[in-house]
């Protein structure tokens, strides 16, 4: 009697699942891969991709920023792994949390704002796994990593973690709808300025006001003259302060938490 | 009667295909991590190499160069995404264009001038893909991930683009033969001077003269003493001035555009 | 008869050999993708892991640290390129070496010192392969690549390389136990100063002297004010000197070689 021909295609090794990492970890040392080889280790399917490892020493807002938009970029099952982790060794929790169908491994010290706010307040849990050796420096390493990379291999969640309500937000909100105002949240690699004000958020025919300069809206970067200042919206859906072919962090003078405003065009 | 075993061998899973990003995105942003988001979605096999996404911001002709050594290095059925784009949301084209077996996903800026003369002109198409939804600041996501990710996944050029048959190309090209003058091209990380100049141009002795300085051609860096200068033919087969242990740009002063004069040898 | 039927998981194709990477090329240029390529070439399953690139152009001691903690993280097969190399063109060795169960690939200048000495001295091999054309520059890509490649593809050492007994070992060890005193052998991102005093050799409650200032052992960064002095057990198990939220070798003018004394506590 005829046995059923297995089909190959069917057979092809289904892709690893996604673990993104962002850390304020710079690249100059080891610590980065040294969160990649215990990740390899417990789920040796896994494949990695740097979100950055450049955040300011400490600095969570940004780490939040950049995982707000690793949410929005990868697809359901990722996992992201983010590391910036000023109170390393105190009694800070370590959490996880899932949004949008992805999950968060990070201390709690706000990191997830940005991304908790924008796509809807998921679910979170305090990490309760402890590894039996682990250096009280290097909490990436030898608790983040492992969880994640546990997660990944495909050990549920509360194995690891117990419920928690109550996870850590910066003080820190999309702008209100109509936006009359907002504040630099990010200052980018070409010194473009985001704020927190959601494009759509404006109302009608507005300017950008920072200081005592007037700033309309435009579509695009080459829609005003090289070096030149304008403002659009951004691939982040977000007002953003910008100079063509320049940049507006330097020639205007902006930086994070400088406040904007929006006023009626005349 | 016997059923054929099936060969497991034979079933391994084949690794998926290579894409490799170049831009000037930086590292300190989520920019490059949210086009391989997007290649990822659209072919969730792919293995993703960077090559350098600290080409200066704005810099064509340094992108022009890394694309070359790209498609030097990687082995056929290769694409490789460039993004230095600074008429992003202007009228400038999209491309895709194909040379030495490999695929450029690109602007159309003068990115793959480079590469097109050294490995012989091949095809090029115009871009008509466009997202039902996409920013006007981040084409390099909303455009050229997607179709070089469904490139990779498998899809037909054409069903993308339409030939075209004018690529941009910048005005630089390797050097004549026998070699009397040139331009460096590029420095790099180590302050090396590259030119135009193909090794194989250069015929009988000569010597390398920039500004009132002459340089003996030499075969490896340590053919001079610590901190004195020489010229050889580098690893990109191009004449290339270094110092030993030092920096040709900083201690004499180079920079890219300088004339390199070839002259006979005493 | 029944014939069995194929049992899909088993069938799952097994994650490929992992490459590390640790060079001095930073990441400007496309030097560290050219060895990747070359990499892919020959082990097309192969899964690459940057450890980092920003070694300091010639610095053998720090190369040496960073392939000491590649071999701590990574697991029993993993391969170890190492490529800082500024004898590049001159009679210096290249070697392949093993220990815990890995291997480097490296030349034979010192880079794989800590490794050996903290992870028991393994075997030594000089690679004896070379490719039929090759730079005088860029050895990296012309024969580590391809060794480490066929290795990690399942080519003998013995075909590429002859058994050597004497690698190049920096003059560097870990201090003796019990420690009185040290040097600083890394300065990292952070400005953290890692010294050659393993945590083991500490014995009693002892004070950290470097120049006229005696620091106390605490057993994390949050142990001391935002702004303090702190000595700790650091991640790579060694005596490393801290600023809580700062900078140890900007805040007291630290830097690697210095002196570290080891004092009983009052």
């Amino acid at each position: 009697m005829p046995q059923p021909i297995p089909i190959l295609a069917s057979m092809s090794a289904r892709p690893g699942p996604i673990i993104t990492l962002t850390t304020d970890f710079g690249l100059t040392d080891w610590y980065v891969a040294a969160m990649k080889a215990v990740l390899l280790r417990e789920c040796p399917e896994v494949r990695l991709v740097d979100m950055t490892h450049l955040v300011r020493p400490g600095d969570v807002m940004a780490g939040a920023m950049v995982l707000e938009r690793a949410v929005h970029g990868f697809a359901e099952g990722t996992i992201h792994v983010v590391v910036i982790d000023p109170g390393v060794g105190s009694d800070r929790r370590l959490l996880v949390a899932q949004m949008a169908g992805q999950t968060v491994v990070a201390p709690d010290n706000g990191l997830i704002t940005w991304a908790w706010q924008r796509w809807g307040g998921g679910i979170a849990w305090e990490i309760v796994w402890r590894p039996t050796v682990s250096s009280n420096t290097f909490h990436g390493r030898d608790i983040l990593a492992p969880v994640a990379g546990m997660l990944a291999a495909g050990k549920g969640v509360e194995e690891l973690a117990r419920p928690m309500s109550d996870p850590v937000l910066l003080d820190v909100a999309p702008a209100e709808s109509p936006a009359r105002s907002g504040v630099i949240i990010h200052i980018d690699h070409f010194g473009n300025c985001t704020t927190n004000i959601p494009g759509s958020a404006l109302a009608g025919r507005v300017l950008v006001k920072t200081g005592e300069r007037e700033i309309g809206i435009s579509r695009t970067y080459c829609d005003v003259r090289p070096g030149e200042p304008l403002a659009l919206i951004g691939s982040s859906e977000l007002l953003e302060i910008a100079v063509r072919n320049g940049s507006a962090a330097d020639l205007l003078g902006l930086k994070v938490g400088d406040i904007i405003t929006i006023v009626p065009a005349p």
